[in-house]
């Protein structure tokens, strides 16, 4: 067999085991529920025990399972020719507190589902096809992003280990160690090298409404958005009697949030207008339990600002905007802004002759397919940032992402499976 | 002596007993004590501690007392004709959580050393001259007006016995039973007439920065602020993806609160450089912290919106914005917006007539005064809705009230109770 992409050969077709991936997206739910959704926090028990059953099942197939010091789970269906690069396939098993079951999750299912059809089937490719199960991409619990991926290609910085999870504090370093991870080893040579990967791709539920919305069971990732972020900007205002504090007299935190937010608002409705993509939100903004009630002038808020789009120079503008914006309102409204660390992510392109050919494939297969930006940030960043030629496919889930009622349709699943396996097979075949 | 307000004659001049008022502040701030700040609750342990404490001082000076059946607390100084109409002055002494020692207190004070002065001067007045110690007067316990003086002119309905207290849920009835009142008496006739009235003067610390800021010790008040509340309004919008969901699939709870503030603080704006007199204050905006995060659009947004005025007609028409721009901010962001509950209180005019004599007292002391209006609701507001002849006189303090950090200084106190011995006097003599 030929691994040409201008002819779109690949292997025979296998069956894909629907029972195998209902029976582990159940034992998954089992493992996380947490009485309302899923919690699996990143190196807890419950990604241990994902990664544990993933381990079992693919030992049952027969395929090679290790770990790597950051303990990143490599399964692998060794190839024909073992020194050609590998195509890999992969996703996460952690999730936000009181998440989902299939964001992360439905990604490694499908790369071990891909692997055990065609271990089942006696195929053997001509290349090493590697399912990578990362640790730790959700940054709700450590505020880092990507340390799995970024940890298997070098790319953490040893300080890294240092930080605290945010639920109980201790460091990144012992959760590691705790989930049977080397973090002593971190800094020597990464496990993985650009050089020695042929393609990743990575399959994902969609988290917003687009194919809800068009109707389109799969979607064909053409970028992931990079990212901005002061996730603990803090406003300083000053405390004082609502009724006998005149405006000349006040410091004001809540109305000084008010400002900066609706301020930032226009500038991205302009940056809209002349036909940028990005997103602003601001997903908390509290005042202080202990201290604010409604007969005083508020003294201090707290803001998340969290800015998204597939454009860095773009990120850049919005990032000195924020600031500026802050300084405004610090003089306008005898506030304090803190705005606190900056955390950031980079835009990443996807691969435009996997695009194509995932496009290609579709039509072959007669599934419907739209072609859309990732406004989440994926573990395909990582791969895409090292210049390995990477895709993301997109599977059709009501309700978003990051909560209980997360909702993907079976039948849509082994569409987006199917896919993948095509586009995995004309790479590694 | 006569009661001649023109000629202002009064009776001799008593010492005040700095002695006496700076153990009363002292004992007031071991009973309300809580590490940082002071904490009495309307008919908690604090306020019956700090009545008893009242009651004990007033019979060591011969005074009489006796109690409602809400629990206030009246000292008379009986007058020689005990058919004429009273004078009557007092405040009271319960705090907000983790207030001062001088919201409400320094009233108390300042009516009690009055008294005790002319008592041990031998003075008797024509008319009996009465402390009240209301009870209930902060509404962030139960979100009520003036609960204890508006019961004891009969003015609260049987109803509003059954509103719980906000920390403990245990309604005003059975608080009021703990502390002594008779609840079951409600609707009985009411313990204050205003005819059987013929002032009522209430001394209070300055809850803002303008005395401070003009650096005079004593304000006389023109009127008082009325209020329109909604202390509990929710704006619902849809937790989704923040970087998966764009502008068009948003219900956005946070950017709504935003609009509808900024809008509202424009109205504010307008209605200043116009020439009214209001304040709008949003003192409490909170996202759910149970389901916010930095990376989520957020679905929920608590506020409180407080505006307050002298101006009853200005406060109608606050009213009414604020629901338009509920409308609004529901059509253009996608959300609803439940207001809640609306709470509300109204404006009061002090006697010109007092207010000229306290003018005149305060020249003939050498005492600067100057004339301003209270944003905070007082006691006093009720005196001047039943038709008494009410006047309040604000005490400097700085660092504004409702904190631990109020601070008025002894020599400002005593300049502000030896105003109102002559106010009293030349009413009560």
């Amino acid at each position: 067999m030929s691994s040409s992409l201008s002819s779109l050969q690949a292997a025979a077709v296998p069956d894909l085991d629907r029972e195998l991936a209902n029976q582990i997206f159940d034992d998954l739910h089992r493992i996380g529920f947490d009485g309302l959704g899923m919690t699996r926090p990143s190196y807890g028990d419950g990604e241990n025990q994902a990664h544990a059953l993933f381990v079992r099942i693919a030992q049952d197939y027969g395929l090679e399972t290790r770990k790597d010091w950051a303990a990143n789970l490599f399964v692998t269906l060794p190839g024909k020719n073992r020194d050609l690069p590998a195509v890999m396939t992969g996703s996460h098993v952690d999730t936000v507190p009181c998440g989902g079951n299939f964001d992360g999750a439905a990604g490694a299912v499908a790369g071990l589902l891909v692997l055990c059809a065609w271990a089942k089937a006696g195929l053997q490719p001509e290349r090493d096809t590697t399912l990578i199960v990362t640790r730790a991409e959700e940054s709700v619990w450590f505020p880092l992003s990507y340390i799995g991926s970024r940890t298997a290609f070098g790319l953490l910085a040893p300080t890294d280990l240092e930080t605290p999870r945010r639920d109980d504090g201790i460091s990144l370093r012992q959760h590691m160690q705790a989930s049977g991870g080397q973090p002593e080893l971190c800094g020597v040579a990464p496990v993985l090298e650009a050089s020695r990967i042929d393609s990743f791709v990575e399959l994902h539920i969609e988290q917003g409404p687009v194919l809800i919305g068009d109707q389109v069971p799969v979607g064909i990732v053409s970028g992931i958005c990079g990212s901005t972020r002061y996730r603990s900007a803090v406003i300083y205002g000053q405390y004082a009697h609502s009724g006998a504090t005149p405006r000349r007299f006040r410091s004001d935190a809540v109305m000084a949030g008010a400002a900066m937010m609706m301020a930032l608002n226009t500038v991205w409705k302009e940056a809209e207008a002349a036909g940028a993509e990005m997103t602003l939100t601001f997903g908390i903004c509290q005042t202080d339990k202990a201290q604010a009630n409604f007969a005083a002038v508020p003294g201090r808020l707290d803001l998340a600002i969290d800015i998204r789009s597939r454009d860095e120079a773009l990120l850049e503008q919005m990032n000195t905007r924020v600031i500026e914006e802050a300084k405004r309102v610090e003089a306008e409204y005898s506030v304090r802004v803190d705005l606190g660390p900056r955390t950031r992510s980079t835009p990443a392109v996807m691969d435009p002759t996997l695009q194509a050919a995932a496009k290609k494939l579709a039509e072959q297969m007669h599934l419907p397919v739209v072609s859309m930006a990732s406004g989440a940030g994926h573990d395909a960043a990582t791969f895409a940032g090292q210049g390995v030629p990477t895709a993301m496919l997109f599977v059709r889930n009501a309700n978003g992402s990051h909560n209980p009622d997360e909702s993907m349709d079976m039948d849509d699943f082994l569409k987006g499976v199917g896919l993948l396996e095509r586009l995995l097979s004309v790479r590694a075949f």
